[in-house]
């Protein structure tokens, strides 16, 4: 007996509370950072979880987990997914609302007894946030052939270990080759993780594309010297210039405007203690923005400052890219199916670009390939009070369903 | 057989190469943090060199270590000495150099077999640097009754350790009780750490004073979010928060001038991370001024330009006092015998105050007190690269034994 598939908005529910225990954060949120305990937990969580509804799971040697469900023609499959690593300070639903629902959308196929021309799979890529491990969306970009396996297995995280040790460590080194399915399509269902969808009162986005994105790490080398007897103008404090380029990110982005964003988020300094000028700092810088030749004309006013910087502070600056992804834009036949399948489900959408970087930018290179944002209530996403409504949840997996029907008949 | 004592500035220097094995860092210089492992090493080391000599070693319940060296007449001791534990990248001389001269005083009075009508005293103060555990000076300064056992047992290091802890792991928690031997006088010898003897072509620096001194720790709570999606005005940034102090601090001690200097050494964020704007920041302020009306003026500016910018930046800031010493005088008499003992020895010499705390100023308040200084190559301390002459570690030793002998005789 076949009926019409459906989301069934309170077995998502409770998946996402069951999976939410795992990194759980005293206060809320969760911090699921890549590769670590928590990650693996989580991991072991969506394999059970994808063998219970009959997927073939295959793990990949990045440790992308991908679960499949035949179709009834041996097709390249229609793939949807994203990631369940989390930030330090992530909130609920942030990459796993898109792998879960993902996970619904299996379910409700198998529940109706509904069959695909092709098959569907499901995937959770290794190692999206960047936060432990640069450059972000790492498994995706593996599996595109963006990031060879060596190169990504010897980058080094925020902890001293490398992404080798690490995946051999928790025993996610799958055997499959990274890119062993080339999708008919991609489909990412996430939260929008700004504002403006809520501002605008609007239940669902279809992405039209990804900001440019440049991250540097900056290594800058002073001079130690007592905190007490040293005169000022003998100073070469890497404190001082690490203040300065974090005032100056900030300006940077304000006087450029528009979607242009810069953010100093990690700072290290070494020796690091009350009465010592601080000798070497450490710091990442992270600018965005959509249009490619305004992100290089950030780059450049940045490269133009720190060489003004080094000179006026009497200190050494080092540079070093951690990513840098050029904007993407979605194709628009996936866009514009995002809006009918919403428009048919009597949801009202946009069309909108996307701030944050995802891992359907990478499988843009190998498939057509889209997003379907729902709100967050207050643009909030990176922080434990992360939220989105349940009928937003719903409204949300219900487009990625019948999207990826449409895809598969 | 009674010669005239005089230092043997092999044999110091011999000394002053086989204690700075201890905790070497690669590229040169030291790392003994308090209460670590390489603390203890050099404690053992020190308690073994004094035995060899003779003295009667003592460890007190915070961990100071004295070695008495009799009298003829049992009157309160001349007592001399300073620290062993350094900074994170620490020189080979702060804190070192007048312990070992001390120790070759005792070695060149034994040598001439020279005995002196008070007692000696020699000692090294726990945990002087305060990088580790905050305040500095801690020995001292439960020494001298200004901090009680239990308060110091109780602090909380950089590392989570607390100092009870720490000085039961090393076994430095001995019987005898702070204080317990009340000293005639007390002298300590010093690398200036600060320009001005070898600006002037100077051997010796008699001290006649010590800079008044507050620390501050400083916490700030924004919001975290997503680096990417967080439009510029909604952000409540506690990195951008953090370099406007670490600016204005500098700023403060440049528009006040004279010696008032002022230092944002650490810093931590959190989460620390390429891409999410920092929810929190720890941050600590070092002010220092040899004049306590400028110096409670410069904490006065600090708590109004905290206050706006908390209003300015969206963001919550709290603050803790690490430390607060109000300047100390040395008595001129002491002053004039060190000025006297370098004269009569043929070194030229000059009164100057001491832009770093020392135990001497914790010592000051339960007896006469100075100070001996020689000069610092380029000024240079807290640093690796920290440096002074073998002729001038040789005149300060020499200044150290004869103004000893003229206040024990």
């Amino acid at each position: 007996m076949t009926t019409s598939p459906r989301i069934d908005l309170d077995r998502l529910l409770r998946r996402l509370d069951t999976f939410n225990q795992i990194g759980a954060l005293p206060g809320g949120g969760n911090c699921r950072l890549a590769l670590t305990d928590e990650d693996r937990a989580g991991r072991d969580l969506l394999v059970r979880w994808m063998r219970e509804l009959g997927l073939i799971v295959t793990i990949d040697a990045i440790g992308n987990i991908v679960g499949v469900r035949g179709g009834r023609e041996d097709l390249p499959p229609v793939m949807f997914g994203s990631h369940i690593d989390t930030v330090g300070t992530g909130g609920r639903y942030d990459g796993l609302y898109g792998v879960l629902a993902g996970l619904e959308t299996c379910a409700a196929l198998n529940d109706a007894g509904r069959a695909t021309r092709r098959p569907l799979a499901l995937v959770a890529f290794t190692n999206e946030e960047g936060s432990r491990f640069a450059p972000y969306a790492m498994g995706s970009l593996v599996y595109v052939g963006g990031l060879s396996l060596d190169d990504a297995y010897a980058v080094r995280g925020i902890d001293g270990a490398t992404v080798g040790e690490e995946l051999r460590r928790i025993g996610y080194v799958g055997d499959a080759r990274p890119g062993f399915l080339a999708p008919h399509a991609y489909l990412e269902l996430h939260i929008e993780q700004g504002p403006v969808l809520e501002s605008e009162g609007l239940v669902i986005g279809a992405v039209e594309g990804i900001t440019g994105l440049s991250w540097t790490e900056v290594s800058i080398t002073g001079r130690a010297a007592h905190a007490g007897t040293t005169p000022m103008q003998l100073r070469r404090d890497a404190a001082c210039a690490t203040g300065e380029i974090a005032l100056f990110v900030r300006r940077l982005a304000q006087s450029m405007g528009g979607h242009q964003k810069g953010t100093v988020g990690r700072i290290e300094l070494y020796p690091n203690l009350v009465n010592v000028i601080a000798e070497r700092a450490l710091l990442t810088i992270d600018l965005r923005n959509p249009n490619e030749s305004l992100l290089q004309e950030a780059e450049r006013q940045l490269t133009d400052f720190l060489d003004r910087l080094a000179a006026q502070e009497q200190v050494a600056i080092a540079t070093r890219s951690l990513a840098r992804f050029v904007p993407v834009a979605f194709p628009t036949e996936m866009v514009s199916l995002i809006e009918t399948t919403a428009r048919e489900l009597d949801l009202a959408c946009r069309r909108l670009p996307s701030g944050a970087g995802h891992d359907a930018q990478m499988m843009a290179r190998i498939c057509p390939a889209t997003m379907i944002f729902v709100p967050s209530v207050g643009g909030l996403s990176h922080n434990v009070r992360e939220y989105t409504a349940p009928e937003h949840l719903n409204a949300g997996a219900s487009v990625l369903l019948h999207a990826a029907l449409r895809l598969a008949d």
